[in-house]
Formats: structure tokens, C-alpha cells, sequence
């Protein structure tokens, strides 16, 4: 079974499905374990009102009786508590009301955002077509994902970590001053978060093709994340300033804990692989988009020039895109790992991890 | 039809293969399009001994017929010129010369590589079973197909180019003096590429699921290449810094130009979408691992502390990995160009990409 | 964009769900389209009692407003409307209830379902845990995903039609009074099923790859269909009794239809591709596996041997394998056209099917 | 690591071209293991002059060392022995001979051929640029990859046979005068074979979603031979005409065997996993195409009836297809056991299938 996952939902639409398979058999998973992650997505100094109306939580709907898991597909719902003011605006059935309406077609793409390709790739006149699905809250689809590969990986041990290390120009202390500036001038603040992951296995991802590397994967996987503009492993831009001697982590070895480095510049993957040390991800997030001064922008229609539409919105989200970090690291190393070690069952993975983690040993 | 490639050959075995899928019909191609980026993959300051020897030319073995592409699968060998002297320890078959030469294993990984993770994953004592397909010689196939993939999108005059922005701490001018420094050291050094694209169509990739986005696909492509360890895409890290109305690019209309930008911080991607302007994309690359005064390293049988195995080896090899860099690219658009313009002949996709030309000049 | 979609639920859960990418936006499609062949898949001389508790409808959740599709995923719900009786029985949550009632665990594998491997493949000692997404209660989401592609395949004139040619040993008209016998017996019956799609364009598949043949995708997708054991296309196993002479369809041409053919045993298909004659397929169905009169089996616990258990069950449902066999050549056509066709708008599709339609009269 | 294959090469090109990635490493693996299926491929009463001119054998280039693989890709080689023959014709560089000789230039598509689609899709007016990748040839290749598949299975014990049971309307023993007399007739034959795959462990693919399932892979596998028109499991088309009562395999139990079945009707397969049982395909194969006496078709220029090109041609291939058609089972079942059993190294799968084979014991 290959893991797979689709999600589907539009911002203001009525609720986030989103279908999980490969997930095995028999793993306890209980809508906590999920909503815990939602929480945690919509935490964070510098959200915007819709954290407040928002309090995501899940329901599983399907590929879990009796608190474990069946290895069949699992169906989740997170429903939108804003969605009797959206109704009408987003009804999937084309309502005769609106047809008069035209003062609620949204004209005027917004700087930074999906607005305009997205219009013109799907020819559409009016922009909410484009935006409620590329809004960021598709991500809370992604974080329920992650949540069950978080459950499923912590039965191997493995742990998930991150933080946000940098906003704006500045590091950890004088971050709250700087959103309080920012806010009060209507602006929106970027910035870096990291991901840490313990406890992994050597020999997740391959060198045998381009496509099978597990840096690539977790690069593109955390590119994917709106408002992602770059991605480093380990020391990173750091390690292109340096000399080769100064770069690499040295081989060393202990009877009880085997192979093991004394540093980790690496970032946990050499030729694609884990190496067993820590993996370490870090990812820079531009500005959120919009603006309360909004940019200047170019009617769809008239081909006037306007200011870009105003949508609520938040200041600085790269708290939430650190959780929105380990959901989609997680779901990567999820799939490398069900690859090793195959897929059904639990018990069928435990005793395949145990004995490849014994083989190791006696290496 | 999807595109599609793999590649396959170890970096001393007697020839590197690939076959590249999905490269429309009646696409002019000859072994000199090729050939001509297999040998700027070769080109750059501070590259060693083995770029003299290798002097790549690809053969065509199947795919094109009288100088067209066929829309059947394109079967590319590149030779390696030095076979003749790794016949023996390359074998295919099992050798009983070899049996008792076990001087010839080696067991010593070198840090930085695939070597150790890849002997353990793969259950090998040889680490040369590991290191020979680990090798960033199998980037020279990537180059072939990346070229195929230039030819291809040449078509619609879309173009790639790229330069070396910075090699260790400096940029442009101070370069090769460092390199030679490096050189007398018995080091090696990073740096960071730049890879740009023009004349891309509005909408490539899409927003509507996470792995469609082109930016992921992109950063997982060019993070997939040997040695790199960051990937940003526009203003990239440096947007983590700014203020939101600092880092977005407003949108003008002029009637001959359409919809246009004055600044392209984005890089050319908003939304996960090409947006009409550059791509511009910047990798970072670690130094080469494999150095002259080689680093401490355990002898995977004995387990005793010692130093890596020596193979010849480049000081600096970021431009190369430029070259490289383009093909990655050159790859994904192709794959989100077929997948938005049909795939079967070359005047069939012209038909379908001039009428959507059209369209977006009259929207 | 790929075509691809996901279904979720169990057969007595709470609902079905499925989610679907790579429809192109502003398809018209309503909750009716939908429902109009869900009602179809219930019809059928010869199905149980639950047809009547199930009058599957739709709720489309996501990806269509305003009566268009948006390009973005399309979220379905079909609701399980005997839900109530189920509750407990398939709640996701541990109910401290069930604990007690080991009676409620089924370990009676049903000979003819995935029952016994199911159990073995998945650790499970209730076999309820399999039967419920192995039972073809699924098979109402496929229907649901195909209403969508015959909806999207009839923008082109294409056309799906079925019929029942076989029941049991018979064909036509004497089927009635063979399913009141087999009802009367407590026996269950088989039978085959024909699928004919017309107005296809000439060239969706391709033999430049085995996996990209659409004949091999088109039996894959049939014989995905629970209790089908057999697939033909065209003449099918008659073809293999007849010399080459007798078999192939010549080829003729005439200003006005262009090529054609005066007889169609190739069932539309050569080479792996529609050659614009209409696709016909056929599929053998065997008879429902859970009888009245239950089979000899095992228990999976006491390991004694006993009568597999009795859930509620069709006496024949070939009328509805019928439907779900358009579905599934829906999916794939669909999958084939928007890789030829290009896949984001309605409009742009047209304009690229309109231009190859004009090509290939003028060839 | 998922299992994935490529081929490459036209039929009178001057190589076929193969690259399978996903093996795992330590495989004993030899030249002959695989020259032995294709010299299997090229036997059969019936088969044409090329048959005799082939004797194909492969070239393992990759993946590949000291007799036993590396994990990375394979990449093959079978040279076409009669390159010499069509180097003009063939070649991939435009040569300016060939401008000349528009004579070569084929333009009289063969009914039941992809020669008519072919040109059509690809634009082409040569139809020798279709049917030289459509032809049987390719099947070399495939053959290949499923003698490598099955090597990989045979340690643990699975097998692979096929016999032909129907040439034309007959079975066995008349076979042969049957075929002498459409060879008089200039005429050609099809028929059926079956393949039987022993030793499969209860469990492989998966009923919980479409695409997953083992029998629809199967039934793709098969369809996807050039002239298979239809594919059966087990009892197949027979199974459409019985009861239910008729059709079921009972399940039994003794210590020793654990479950098992005194009859075989599903062919191994239920709930589209296996069943531990031996798994029986059928599959139906149309008279070759290519007749001595020619059929009538059109000029793809001028428009005027004509009949169709000869090739030289075999006047019946059905055994030729069964020893691809066990190729092709034996790709899907490895696909689906790597899956199952994790993929790195054969110690490690070893060690899971075990493992797995006792737990299923003590079930």
C-alpha cells in the first residue's frame, strides 16, 4: 500500500474533507490526537479574528472502529463555524439571488497571492474562485494528516519538534514588540521556523534516483506550504559559505550506541538518506500577502488600476507554519518509512522495525 | 501522457542509461543538443582530474528517427571513457579473480556520502556497492534528459540560464583565488547557483493540492541534487526580514504587455503558479565532501577509528551543480507544461499554446 | 493536473466520502447528476432489502459553485441512511459498551470475499473490520466519481451506454424467471455485462509503454469491480476461435466521415488506443458470494469448522455492476482525455479538442 | 523504495533498452537468468522468420556487480541482430539519403495495428514511426523485467508456469496441423493460455481501494500484451453461468496446512488480494494481424483504398504471449510483495516474510 492522501475544501466552504490512505491496521487514534495538532495550528502571537472563530476540530468519519484504525481509507471532516455567514456566497448550487449580485464578484487580485494566475489558468472572472481553495486554511486539512502520522511514528519512537526562530529581522526576545509595530502600522511579518525530528532509523529515502531522495521530498514538502520562500537541511545556506573540513560530521563509534557523530551539520541526511541523527529542517515564510493597506492592483475587468481586495487576515502566521513544518515532515518520513518496512499491520511493522533496528545493532 | 525518466549506471560502470517518456513527437533532436550541456555540466574552475578523462557524449539509442522525436520512449547512453580500467572491479558477473582480492572492498565511509546509511540500508560490507550509484556522475543523465527538456520548451521560446551568484563566503570577483586556496589546502568549497527562466506562460502548476504546486516540485527537484542544502525561490530567506508591503509585487496592466509586474521579489511564482514573470531559483551547495587530507571515519568491520577512503575527487564543483540546477528545472516545467498543454505532437501543443496566448492577451 | 480521486467509508459507517482532482473548472454540474446514476446502481431485478433503506443522494461538499466546478477538488458525502441502527456497532470511538459484547465479533470468514485474507492480511480477529469496506457498498462512490467524468466526457459528445447480455446460463428474456428460482433456492446469480461508449476521438491511450495502453487500463478498471472475475474487449475470447482473416476491421474512408470501419471486433481499441469506433467492453460478473444458504467455513478463532456468516444480500446484481462498469470506463476515458486534451478550463479544452477534431478531418 | 520499469527501443532499432528500479539489493543475479526467458519468448510452433534472426540476449549495463544486485537501477540491453539491416533506415540522425527516397515512406495503415490511431496522435505520415515502438518487439524488454521479477520471487519459493490451452476453435493435440493450415492459407491464429503462479502468501494486494486491488493489476498486466482482447481469474467467464452455491471455495482448516480450499475456483484471488491458493490467469489472444494475404486499408496521403503493408509476420504467437503474459504477473506480484514486505535488501525481506509466514501459521 503506497500512503496517499487528497484534501478538498475551500476557505469559506462548509466544511475540510480530506481522505488518508496507507495508514495501517490496528494503530489507536482517537479525534484528540488530531484536534491537539488543529490547536496548536491556530495558536500563535500575531493571528488574525478567524483564529477566534475558527476552533478546529475533526471528525473521523471513516477507516477507524473502536479507536484503532482498519488500514482502510480514513475520511476526516473539519467543519467551518463561519459557515452559516458563507452560505449563500459559496453555495455549491447556483442560487437565483445571486445572479443579481454582481457587487460580490471579487475583481481585484491581490499582490502575492494565487489572485491572479489562478484567474486566468481557470478562467475565472471572479477571484473568490481562486482564493478559497488557496487559502492557507487548506493547511488544517495538512495538519490532521500530520497528526496521524505523528501517532503512527511515535510507535517507533520517533518525535516531532519546532519552533520559530526568527521574525522579521529579529531572533526569539523581541519578537512581540515587532508584530505589536507591525500591526500597528497594517503591515505582516515573515519569517524562519525549524523542524527537528529524533529518533529516526538510518536508511529512510535513497540515492538510487533523483526522485527517491529524502531531502528532495521534505524540500518540496515544505515548499508547498503558502508563503514558503525557502527551505534549508542542516547548516544549509551556512554550508555554501564554508570550507569542506568545516562541513561534514566525522564517523565515529560506540559499542552500545553504535555509529554516531559529534555534530550534526548534516541535518540528518547524507546522499538522501537519514543517518540517524536528528533531522533538521528549517523554512523561511514571506510576509503574509494581505495587507490592511492594501497594494496596488489591476481590475479584472475594467483594467483600471485599484488597490488589492481586503480579506481578513492575520499578521504574522509563522508560528502556525512551524505546525504546519512538522505535519508535512511528517507525512514524508510516514511514507519513507511504510517503503522499509512495509505496510499493513502494527504488529507487522513493529516486528519488521525491531528486527531491522536488531540488525543494525549487530552491524 | 505523463512524463516520466529514469536513470540507472554506477559512476565507474561501463555506461550511464536513462530513457526519458513523454517528450512529444516530431520535437527536432539531435546527439548535439545534448552533447552541448554535457559538456558545460564539465566546464568550471576548480573541478579535478576525472572531468579530463570523461569528456561526456551521449549516443541516441531509440525515440528519434531522422532527427525527430518519435513520442516513443528516448533511450540516451553516456559512455564512460574510463571503463577499461574498471572492467574487472565493475564486473557485472561475478569474477573469481576478484574473490580473492579483497584488498579491493572498501570499508571505510567517508562523511558526508551516502556510504554509511547506504551500506546498512542496502546490507553491503563494500561501501564501493553504495558510493558508485551515490555518485554525482549520475547527474550527468539528469543533464541529458534537463537538455531534452530545454529543446522541447525552446519551442514555445522559453529559456534557461544560470550563473554562480557566491563560492564560499565570497561572490563573483574574489573567486578563483579562494579556489586556488582551497586547492593548496587540500579543502574543498560550496556556493550558491542561480538558475532563471523566461517567457514561462501564466499558470504552470497550480494551488488546488499540495504536491501540484510548482514551487514544492521545483525545491524538491533541485534540493534532489548531490550536495545542495538550501533552495529558495525569489527573494527567498531575505523575505523572512522584510515588512509585507516590502516584499510583494504590485500589478500593473498595459495594454500590449497584459497584466505585468515592476518588481519580482515573488520569483515568478505566487500561489504555487508561474505568474509570467523570471523564475528565478538559488540553491546552495555544501562543499564537496571528499577531500585530499581526508576526515575520521570507522572501519565498518574492525569498527576502529579511521580515515576516509580517498576518491579522486573536484575542489568546487557549484558550477556544475548551475548546470545541473537548469536541467532539474527545465524537467518539472516540462512536466507541468504537458500536463497544462496536452502531450502528444509538437504542432498539436503549438495549436493549444497559441490559443491560450490568445486567450490571456484578451482576458 | 492528473486525474485522481479517493473514496473513504465503510459500508454500515456514517457515510461514504470521496474526493476528486483534475476536473477542469467551470463544468456545470449539479447534486442531480450525481444522484440520477447512484439511483441507477440501486435498480435491478433481483437486489436485496437494503436497496430500499439506501436511495443514495449526494451532498457535494466542496469544489463546485454556483453550479460550476473550480478546478479545485471536489468533495462528496453520501450518507449511510441506516446510520442509526449502526452507531455503535461502527463507532470510531472505543465504547466501553462493546467491550462486554464479544457476541457483536464476527469470525466466520465468508468463502468468496476478502474475509479470510483480509483477517490474516490486516491482524484482525473480526472479520467486520474487513467486510465493511470490502463490501461493495464502495462501489456508490465510484458511481458518484464516473456521474462526474460522464458529465465532463458528454461536453464532447462522448457517451456511455450499458446492458445486461447475460444472467446465470441465459440471456434476455428468460432472466426473470432464473432469479425467482435462484431467490427461491437461496441461491445467488452471476451474469455479464456490456459497456459501449460512442464518439470518442481517435488517439486517447498510447502503446509507447505497457502501463499507458488504454486497453490494459480499461480491464484493470473493470476487473477492480467486486465479483468480477473476467473482461473482454471487442470480440474478446470469440476472437481467439477465428483465423487472423476473420477478425480485424478493415479500413475505409470517406470524405465526409474520414476514416471509418464497417464492422468494429477491435471493440474501438488498437494498438492500446480508440481508434473512433465505439469502445465496447464486456465484463463476466460471478454469482453474490453470501447465500442464504451460508458455505462451509472456519472459525478464525476456534479454528472449528462451521457455516460462514449471513449478511443481508442481493440474489443477483449484474444490473448494477452494469452501471458501476460505465463508471469505471468513465474514470479512465476522462483520465486519458485530459492527458491529450490539457485539463484546466472547460473553455481551453474545447478550443484544444475543437482544433484536433479540425486536424484530424483534415488529415 | 516503489518498483518501477521503463522500456525503450524500436522493433528494428538498434537496441531495446530497459531500466527496472526497485530490486532489492544482494540478489544473485546472472545474464542467463534472463537470456533464458527470452529464449522462451522466441520459441513456439508458429513464430515467423524474425524468430530465427533474434536469438536475443540481454547485457546487464547497471545495478548489477559480482553476480548480485545493488539496489540501484538495472539497466539492460538487447541488440536487434539485424541492426545492420536497417541502420539507414532506422537511424536516428536525419540522413540525407533518406530525403530522397520518399519510396520508404509507409502510408497504408494495418487494420487491427496502432498504424492508423498511431499516425494520427503523433501526426505523423509515416506510419513506420508508429508501428516500430507498437510492435510485439517491446515484449522482449518486458520479458526481461519479469525474469528478473521472478528470480526475485523464487527465493521465496513463488513460481511461475504457463501453457497455451486453445489455438483457434481447438485445444491441444489439433493445435499443430491447425496452424499449418492457416500458414497454407497465409492466414494466422490466436488462442488462450494460462498462468499459474504458485506459493503466494495469503495477502497480497489490498481491497480498500479500487486501484490497489491485485486482480484489477493482474487483468491490466495482461491486457496491456499487444493482441489480448480478454483476461479471466480463475473460473472467469464460466463463473457468470452458475449458481452461487456452484462457485465459492469453501474454507477448511488442519494444523498442518493451516486454511486452505479443496477447490480453486477464484483462482486465488479474493477481495482482489491473494488467497493463498495458486493464482490461475487466462488470457485471450486475437490472430496476429499482419496476414500474408493483406487486408484492405487507405492511403494516409492520396485516400485511396489499397491494402495494407506486409511486415514479415509470425502466423501465431499465442505461446510467445503466455511466456509474456507470466512476465507480466510476475511484475504485478512483485510490485504488490515489495509493498507488503518492505525493499531494501533480500536479508532484511527475508527476515519480514518470515516472520510474516509465522504469524500466519500461528493465526
Amino acid at each position: 500500500m503506497n500512503f496517499r492522501y487528497l484534501t478538498a475544501g475551500e476557505s469559506h466552504g462548509k466544511t475540510l474533507l480530506t481522505i488518508i490512505e496507507g495508514i495501517p491496521s490496528n494503530l489507536p487514534l482517537a479525534k484528540e490526537d488530531i484536534d491537539r495538532e488543529l490547536r496548536r495550528r491556530q495558536k500563535g502571537y500575531g493571528r488574525g479574528g478567524r483564529m477566534r472563530i475558527e476552533k478546529d476540530e475533526v471528525e473521523i468519519l471513516s477507516g477507524v472502529r473502536s479507536g484503532k484504525t482498519l488500514g482502510s481509507p480514513i475520511g476526516l471532516l473539519i467543519k467551518n463555524k463561519d459557515w452559516k455567514n458563507w452560505k449563500e456566497i459559496m453555495a455549491t448550487k447556483k442560487l437565483s439571488t445571486l445572479n443579481s449580485e454582481l457587487s460580490t464578484v471579487l475583481t481585484f487580485p491581490r499582490p502575492g497571492h494565487a489572485d491572479l494566475s489562478g484567474a486566468i489558468k481557470y478562467d475565472f472572472v471572479d477571484i473568490r474562485n481562486v482564493l478559497e481553495r488557496a487559502s492557507a486554511r487548506e493547511t488544517a486539512a495538512r495538519v490532521a494528516v500530520g497528526a496521524i502520522c505523528k501517532k503512527f511514528l511515535k510507535e517507533f519512537g520517533i518525535n516531532f519538534y519546532s519552533r520559530v526562530i526568527q521574525i522579521g529581522g529579529v531572533a526569539d526576545k523581541k519578537i512581540k514588540p515587532l508584530i505589536d509595530k507591525a500591526k500597528k502600522k497594517g503591515d505582516s511579518l515573515g519569517g524562519i521556523f525549524e523542524v527537528t525530528v529524533i529518533n529516526l532509523p538510518i536508511g529512510l529515502g535513497s540515492y538510487v534516483q533523483s526522485d527517491v531522495r529524502l531531502d528532495g521530498k521534505l524540500a518540496g514538502a515544505l515548499m508547498s506550504i503558502p508563503g514558503i520562500k525557502g527551505v534549508e537541511i542542516g547548516s544549509g545556506f551556512d554550508a555554501a559559505k564554508r570550507f569542506g573540513s568545516e562541513v561534514q560530521d566525522e564517523i565515529f563509534y560506540e559499542r552500545k550506541k553504535g555509529f554516531y557523530r559529534k555534530t550534526n551539520r548534516a541535518g540528518g541526511l547524507e546522499g538522501g538518506m537519514t543517518n540517524g541523527e536528528p533531522l533538521i529542517l528549517r523554512a523561511a515564510m514571506k510576509p503574509i500577502s494581505t495587507l490592511k493597506k492594501p497594494l496596488l492592483s489591476v481590475d479584472l475587468i475594467s483594467k483600471k488600476q485599484t488597490k488589492a481586495v481586503k480579506e481578513r487576515a492575520d499578521i504574522c502566521a509563522v508560528p502556525s507554519a512551524a505546525v504546519i513544518g512538522e505535519a508535512m515532515a511528517a507525512i514524508e518520513i510516514t511514507r519513507a518509512f511504510l517503503e522499509k518496512f512495509g505496510s499493513d499491520s502494527i504488529s507487522e511493522i513493529k516486528r519488521n522495525y525491531g528486527s531491522y533496528r536488531k540488525y543494525v545493532k549487530e552491524r
